[in-house]
């Protein structure tokens, strides 16, 4: 009996985090245990995407009502943008003046369709004339645009928003009116903004067991040390991806990103780790995506335990409504939540001090989300985002630092695979 | 005459872009010679290094009135923290209570010295006594920080400043508490704040002619397509720099990076391009000083013309206030201020709708900032901030798209170093 005592004091000096802790540390088992729980999920998610096609608008005989861009390339974009202007030039030769046909980006003409889990857009238009007052100015930014993509076609680069507003100052007056008719052009020409050769900041990083080229350069991203690589701005010169992963870790924040990263946690748990260091950008959003597509990997998504996190994961999941129009190339199917969740705190005993008071901005968000419909879908995150809209408490992934600082990649993540505690 | 019209005629019509740029594209010479010219510059920059040591505070006889860190391996930090508790304890036993000797951080205590060109920490210090209601929970908040960094030191792991606040939110209450004890320590120790294995997030890329280890792996960062390489945030993993390089391109904002990534600038002109993507972070800075000072080059600054640009710059050349203590190791010397200069506006023809009208306080920052004595002992640059704050206008990186995307590539930089036009 004193023996056993002794050894029970023992294990708990070997620690010297938290002892609270070490219940949940004595419940993990051999890491070979938890490897053969993720290869089942991993086949699972493989099996499944194998035999089951991807839906689309035109298999829901959505088509006709919904509007949907595809990935062009730079040669179609081209000629479609000659195209417009030739049935511009003929119009005005036959004295009937010029319009655009906008499709209208409003939320009125927003979709979610549940079986495609994503916001589309649907398929009113308004027209943009140039013979009224009203809507000169607009058509004449329009038109400006199209010529200015038309270059970066036959030039093959690609430039950022803030580049293209200032090509013409003094037209586009300032740069949201630039980048609105930018959105605008893709979905006149039936494409995504990256293809239009327009690109955002690049925000994300990527480390661990992923092989891609990058612009022509071979990245081997279990070789890029703790600062990972960063995820190049434009998704179109990203190709060849090979893995030996068993799941990718979609993780919200830099301190996890960085926590997992210099433990090599994709050594142990062969893994891609990917962050885009708070909101998701464009780059990073279809950077995810061409992972799960090409690489068939279950994604599993590491956010803070508040409404943004989860919002966050909704619109890597299901799009965000300003780009509804390209929700097919921007969205990550099957996103599980795997933490930090509102239940996780009272189960990994988050103690009071580490948990933060939500906002009335935090409840109207969290009550907001409730009622939206890729939420509703998952009766788990409903049950969970009503836990924290009851509680009325939040906290960081950086709260599970309270039990130590490799908590989370040491117990807290090998816990949560090994009990397939996913949503 | 009429031939020669025709010549004229031809070389704009080759040219898809404003043709106001075209006068600056003629006087390009061949890179051959733009080559020579960045060659004697590097070569200057290196034999100065070779012939001159850096200055420093003994040098000066300021090492008594001065106070500065140094670069403290774990070990050093380790039995560092080990004596001072010792001392703590022992002075407990002896019935002397406690106190925490602390270093003064405020601007009262601070100076810039023109022979270092940075700014340092004069030798005040505080006293801290834990027997004394107005500062029982500081003594206490920085006990604890030590008691945690000595946890990092035998762990060997980093950890965010988020990480540090949330082993004992209890204790520290808000994040900033335990950031400021943070710095406290550092000067307490005489370390820098990386040595305490506490970092910032990450923000900045490199990319161009150089090679480095990261946390083992060898990094090509010509091999790092569009996205380039994250700059690691513990610099003390970094190591074995090489290079071919003639210079350092630091370069304020994104979008310039990724235009000058994506041209493959660094294959032209062999240089390495760095960006901290806006204001300059802790990684960033200490990676330009390594890069600096083992591979000895000119580092030639791409800012904003605004008084930020300038401002951004000293940052990375004289250091911030708030880390003067570190400011040896934070700071890179001799920075070049290449462009975008208040006078290249009306050199380069910026049109008027492409600057922009310069706010109140725009006005007085650049006021405040001919003040400073970094600004002062450069003529050159007293020069350029005067004429930006007497035409108060200002223009960021990408006006010069408005001549064409590539300008800046093809054009303006390249016209830069052949003019060897930097300050």
């Amino acid at each position: 009996m004193a023996d056993k005592k002794n050894k029970k004091r023992a294990l708990d000096d070997e620690d010297d985090d938290d002892p609270q802790h070490v219940p949940f540390k004595r419940r993990l088992k051999p890491d070979q245990s938890i490897l053969k729980t993720l290869q089942t999920l991993t086949k699972s998610v493989q099996s499944a995407s194998a035999s089951s096609k991807t839906l689309t608008l035109s298999d829901l005989s959505l088509s006709s009502s919904c509007r949907e861009v595809s990935d062009l390339d730079l040669s179609s974009v081209q000629s479609s943008i000659e195209r417009l202007v030739i049935r511009t030039a003929l119009s005005i030769l036959s004295n009937q003046g010029f319009a655009f046909d906008v499709p209208l980006r409003t939320s009125a003409n927003q979709l979610y369709v549940p079986e495609l889990d994503r916001i589309v857009l649907k398929d009113k238009t308004s027209s943009r004339p140039f013979a009224s007052l009203s809507s000169v100015r607009k058509t004449t930014i329009t038109a400006r645009i199209l010529q200015l993509v038309h270059q970066l076609c036959l030039k093959s680069i690609h430039v950022t928003k803030r580049d293209l507003f200032y090509t013409d100052v003094k037209l586009f007056q300032d740069q949201a009116q630039s980048d609105a008719v930018l959105d605008d052009v893709a979905c006149m020409i039936g494409c995504t903004r990256s293809n239009l050769n327009v690109v955002a900041a690049e925000k994300g990083v990527v480390v661990g067991r992923l092989v891609f080229s990058d612009n022509g350069d071979m990245i081997d991203c279990t070789k890029m040390g703790m600062g990972g690589k960063a995820i190049p701005p434009n998704i179109d010169r990203v190709g060849d991806m090979t893995s030996d992963a068993l799941f990718i870790l979609l993780v919200e924040k830099d301190a996890a990103y960085m926590r997992l990263a210099e433990d090599r946690f994709y050594n142990r748990f062969p893994c891609i780790i990917v962050t885009a260091k708070g909101q998701p950008d464009v780059a990073t959003r279809l950077f995810l995506r061409k992972m799960k597509m090409e690489l068939k990997l279950p994604v599993l998504a590491l956010v803070d335990s508040d409404p943004y996190g989860l919002k966050i994961l909704s619109v890597y999941g299901c799009g965000s409504k300003n780009m509804s129009y390209d929700s097919a190339n921007l969205t990550t199917p099957d996103i599980k939540w795997l933490g930090v969740r509102p239940s996780d705190l009272d189960k990994y005993k988050i103690p009071e001090q580490c948990r933060l008071p939500m906002t009335e901005q935090d409840i109207k968000t969290g009550k907001d989300l409730l009622e939206e419909d890729f939420v509703k879908k998952n009766p788990g995150w409903v049950e969970e985002l009503s836990l924290m809209v009851k509680t009325k408490q939040k906290a960081e992934i950086q709260a599970l630092s309270t039990f130590g600082f490799q908590y989370l990649s040491e117990v807290y993540l090998p816990l949560k695979l090994q009990e397939q505690d996913w949503l």
